[in-house]
C-alpha cells in the first residue's frame, strides 16, 4: 500500500508503520520467532503470512460477535491496517487447561482442565522477563486503573467464550491464549495485537497434537505445517 | 511443660508438639534461620526467645483489637501454647512500601510507598519455591475457596491496620509482613504462625535502619541486636 511511512516500532514478530492517517497504523507480520523471553530465536517459514491471515479471520469473527478490536482490514499477505492505540503494558493470559508457565509454577500436569477460567496478568517489561503480577501490582505500577482492569477481564472473558466456540467448531481445544489491549483516544479498551498460533495453545481435539508455537519452543518439528493447518481449518468455517 | 508430647512437625524456625489436649499444640521457637527458600542457612543467637516473646506480645495485642489468633499463652522462653488449626497452604503478604521480592519483580526501588496496600499470596510449596500466585490459581489448586480468600484478605487488612498503629508507636515503619492462616474445626480462618522480625520488614523511622531478618539475609550484621531492639521497644508499650 502506498501509504506505509516510517517504522514506528519493531517487536519480536511484527513491525508497526505510520501511515498518512494519524488514527491508523500498518502491521507487518514477520517470520521471526522467539521464545523464553527471546533466549531462543529462529524463523518459521510462512508464519508471518499465516498469522496475518489467521488474525484477520479471527478479528473479523470477534467483531461480528460485538467485540471491539483494532483490526480494520487485511492489506496483503503480510500486512493489515489497524487502529492506532496506546498499548496497555500488560499481557492478559486466559487459561482453560493447565499448560506452559502455569503448569510449571503450580507443579501440575499439562492438560488438567480448569474448572473456572484462569486469568493472569503479566507486566510487559523485557528486562524483567514479563513477570506474573497481580491487580495490586498493576495499580501500584500505574499501568492500569481498577476500572481498566475490570474492563480488561470482562473483555478477556468474552473473547474466551467466542474463541472456545470458534475453535470447537474446527475440532481444536483452546488450551490458553494471551491478548494485548490498547486504549483508544477516548480511553476505551479494545483488543489489539494478534490472535494466532503464536499467542494461543491449540491442541487437536482427537489426537491432542499441538498446533501452535509450542512446536517451535519445544523443537517438535512441523512448525509451519501447524500454522497452515490452523489457517486451513479456520478458513473453512469463516471465509464466505 | 509436662504435657509436651510427640513432635508433630518441624519447620525451618519452629517445632510443633502434640499435647494431651487434641485442640492445642505447643510451638517451640528455634534459633535456626534460613533465607531464599533455605538456600542460605544459619543461626541467630536468641532469635527463638525473641520471636516467641514478640509474637506473644503482638498476638495478645491483636486479640484485644478483636482479631482472632491461634495464640493461647506463652509457656516459657522458647514455647507457647496455641490452638491446633489446619494451616492454609498460602502465605499472605501485605506491603505498605516496596521491598524484597516485589521490588525486584516490578523493577522498583526499595522504600517506594504503596498508595494502596498491596496484598500477595504465595503457594506454600518448598519444591516450587513458594511461588507468587493469584486468586484464580488458589481456587484451581483447591487450597482456598472464594469465601476463604475474601476472609483472608479482610483479616490481613485488619491486621495491617492494627500493626501499623502499633509499630508507629515504637517509631518503626512497617514496610511489609507475611502471615499464615489456619482453619479451625468450625471452618473459621484465624491468624496462625508468628509475627516477628522473621516475618516482617521493620525499619527505624528516623535512621531507616533495618531491624528484621534482612540483616541475616543480606549479611548486614547486628542480627540479634535488631531482634532484641524490636522486643525492647514493643515491651515498653505493650507490657503492663
Amino acid at each position: 500500500m502506498g501509504d506505509k511511512k516510517a517504522l514506528l516500532y519493531e517487536g519480536k514478530a511484527k513491525q508497526i508503520y505510520e501511515t498518512g492517517d494519524p488514527e491508523t497504523v500498518i502491521v507487518f507480520f514477520k517470520d521471526d520467532a522467539t521464545a523464553f523471553n527471546a533466549q531462543k530465536k529462529g524463523r518459521v517459514e510462512q508464519k508471518g503470512k499465516m498469522n496475518n491471515a489467521i488474525t484477520a479471520l479471527v478479528y473479523e469473527y470477534l467483531g461480528k460477535k460485538g467485540i471491539e478490536t483494532h483490526f480494520i482490514e487485511k492489506l496483503n499477505n503480510r500486512e493489515q491496517r489497524v487502529r492506532k492505540v496506546s498499548i496497555v503494558p500488560l499481557e492478559v493470559i486466559v487459561r482453560n487447561y493447565a499448560a506452559g508457565s502455569m503448569a510449571k509454577r503450580l507443579g501440575v500436569e499439562e492438560g488438567v482442565p480448569c474448572p473456572e477460567t484462569i486469568f493472569e496478568i503479566c507486566y510487559k517489561k523485557d528486562e524483567l522477563g514479563d513477570p506474573l503480577i497481580n491487580d495490586h501490582h498493576a495499580i501500584f505500577l500505574g499501568v492500569a486503573s481498577h476500572e481498566d482492569l475490570e474492563m480488561m477481564y470482562t473483555l478477556a472473558s468474552r473473547i474466551n467464550d467466542a474463541l472456545k466456540e470458534l475453535f470447537d467448531r474446527i475440532d481444536i481445544i483452546l488450551v490458553d491464549f494471551k491478548i494485548e489491549l490498547g486504549k483508544t483516544t477516548r480511553n476505551q479498551i479494545i483488543l489489539a495485537d494478534e490472535i494466532s498460533p503464536d499467542t494461543c495453545r491449540l491442541w487437536d481435539k482427537k489426537t491432542l497434537k499441538k498446533l501452535d508455537k509450542d512446536r517451535f519452543r519445544r523443537d517438535l518439528g512441523e512448525v509451519t505445517e501447524a500454522y497452515v493447518e490452523i489457517y486451513e481449518r479456520l478458513k473453512k468455517v469463516l471465509e464466505k
